[in-house]
């Protein structure tokens, strides 16, 4: 008898039907004898409905406001869950993140989970409930009701495995598994059947949105076997894993992309020691994440030059700073760039593999896809190209590593 | 200053712009320098949203998670009045019935009121916010969320006032206050300034809806200085009392009538003790309610006849049961009548006046309206008709005591 937390997102909850489909999984995998823990989303739809109310009274709503107002998006589902199961003969009780104590900081809208006082929940599963729980929410020392942030439902129930110890983490969603690529760009793309935790963060970074980035790294702090599967259809899904097997690890995983950044330039900057800092300070004081940066120095005026890519929704903000930024250290050229793609290869296999990085540029190279930045970590590498050559380069690079025949 | 308690029904913030106006009256009271502490109902349709949510997974949902789902309606609303109100420099913040600590029993769907722990509101409101609190729901001892019912935010707003020893409680909803009768039926109906508790419970509980009951019950015996007001128009409204000043009173203070019930007689029952309770004993084991019992014996053969009404709902259900009660008993008819109105006549002041009984009596035989039952408190002559006379017995009455021109 294993101890199991399964976690539905908001499309597998959409509406009534869904919800029942839910519940029939949960039956069945009742009936293996298996305890189980399920933590839910908001209804698809909900939050978005919730989001407009508050804008429709408020520009800009209270964040400890917000959160009263979208935890009821969870919260209904728990009750029709608790409701279907019950109505299926599986005796279940909902528990909303106060219920529950998951208890969290105070920074609302994407507050951190501090602990969770799983005695409660112990309890009930040894009264023979299932135990239905309200993602995305807990509550601050002060009895505030607090949120996650988006996709923090994912987050609920890998700290809910935590602390139970569970067996196992099931995360369910509209999407299978993990993918050698984006099946909507590579009809070719295999789903894994198991992932390292490392090579599943690069992908989630790089724009792959199985799993958030957040919930990953919890399961791996706290090594909980967490698995993606479909709600929708029967399989194996794919499992993330902590301890690399080399021998039958292929030297690249999968390849990821995203276009939501823009690449900004400064050009002519005295270089100095501080002079980054000073760059990406005004940068990150306006709230603005950077992702890749790179500096190098001009080799015919011993001037620095720095390039670093935001978010495209910060793309205007950031160039208004970084042209203050250029007026005061007597930089000569300030260019930005928002049609860019972000492309990358992943895997842990290039640890023990050379030759990862030019076989990358040289398939690129072949198909005159010209390469604007360049960034690396151990189990990845990211270029910046034309965002018209993205899906060109992903579809080059599948093929390129032998991802479509492994 | 004063410290007022405020309570804003489903239609009162069914939309953006209702919450907008209710947030303007606020605002309008804080600058009186009023502290207050706002309870508000669902957005109207949203109860009745969730419940059909809820029985499209489960035709019979338990009761806890019924709770569960229905108290979303109002967390939503204190969120979005909370969020309004900031938005108009109005210092605010929203408490669900856990974070208040209203805890009741744990009869969920009507559950009661045990305590409210006043310390937290006193010290929000200490510090200068506005306390908006969800009405209608609570806590019980193990944390489990709890309903009081439909219309329990009338309750909720009366026991946060008899908790914090407010100056006044007040009720908006869309009608401006207690009428001498329903202006819907009497064109000539007068808004009443006052009216005692007393009073005020017998047109509640003969069909005027302008309060819950259970709230009017709770006021009198907390001694909570209520007044019932529009929110949609300026207006002093009704305040309710607790002592009548006899000398102003006048006879009689409205007329209340409904519809909603049935009748059933059971005739030639052998006259001997415990005959009424053998008779309604069956009907109370199957949780119907019953209103008006008469109980006489028959001149002729010295058996009895027992007639009560009930609620339209148990009709069928009640007269099922008394036919299997008449074979028991072995008596020879049972007859029922679901064609039937209640009318009546309500005031304090009939305890110091004879021959109200006579005059109502009198005015209904000469509009030819035939009398089928009479029932009598203290305060209040109750009479069953026809149902088809029921609006004219109403105007004839309203006329007779001159309700129409005090």
């Amino acid at each position: 008898m294993a101890l199991v937390v399964e976690k539905y997102g908001g499309t597998s909850v959409g509406d009534a039907n869904r919800i029942n489909a839910v519940a029939d999984r949960i039956v069945a995998a009742r009936g293996r004898g298996d305890d189980l823990v399920v933590v839910v989303s908001a209804m698809s739809g909900e939050t978005n409905r919730l989001t407009s109310l508050a804008h429709e009274v408020s520009d800009h709503p209270p964040a400890r406001e917000l959160d009263v107002l979208l935890s009821t998006g969870e919260q209904v589902t728990i009750a029709l869950l608790s409701m279907a199961l019950n109505a299926k003969g599986c005796k279940a009780r909902s528990y909303t993140g106060t219920q529950v104590r998951i208890r969290t900081d105070s920074v609302h809208g994407k507050a951190r989970i501090v602990d969770i006082d799983d005695a409660r929940v112990r309890s009930v599963l040894a009264d023979g409930y299932t135990v239905v729980v309200a993602g995305f929410q807990g509550v601050d020392e002060h009895q505030n009701i607090t949120t996650l942030g988006r996709g923090g439902s994912d987050t609920t129930a890998v700290a809910m495995a935590a602390a139970l110890g569970a067996d196992e983490c099931r995360i369910f969603s509209d999407v299978d598994g993990v993918y050698t690529a984006d099946p909507r760009v590579v009809p070719d793309a295999r789903r894994l059947d198991r992932i390292t935790v490392e090579e599943m963060l690069e992908l989630a970074s790089s724009g792959t949105k199985v799993l958030q980035i957040r919930s990953v790294e919890f399961a791996g702090k706290y090594r909980v076997p967490l698995r993606v599967l479909s709600s929708f259809e029967e399989g194996p899904g794919t499992l993330i894993t902590y301890e690399e097997s080399s021998m039958e690890k292929p030297m690249i995983s999968g390849i990821a992309y995203h276009s939501d950044e823009a690449k900004l330039t400064i050009r002519g900057v005295p270089d100095e020691p501080g002079v980054a800092y000073q760059i990406l300070g005004p940068i990150s004081d306006a709230h603005i994440n950077v992702d890749i940066i790179l500096q190098n120095v001009s080799a015919e005026d011993g001037t620095a030059n720095v390039t670093f890519t935001v978010h495209k929704n910060d793309y205007q903000k950031a160039l208004a700073i970084l042209h203050e930024t250029a007026e005061r250290l007597g930089a000569t050229e300030v260019v930005g760039d928002d049609k860019i793609a972000k492309v990358a290869v992943v895997g842990v296999g290039m640890r023990s593999h050379a030759g990862i990085a030019s076989k990358m540029f040289g398939s690129l190279a072949a198909e005159g896809i010209n390469i604007q930045m360049i960034s690396t970590s151990e189990i990845k590498i990211s270029v910046v190209v034309e965002d018209k050559y993205m899906e060109l380069a992903v579809r080059t690079l599948h093929k390129a590593f032998g991802l479509d025949s492994a």
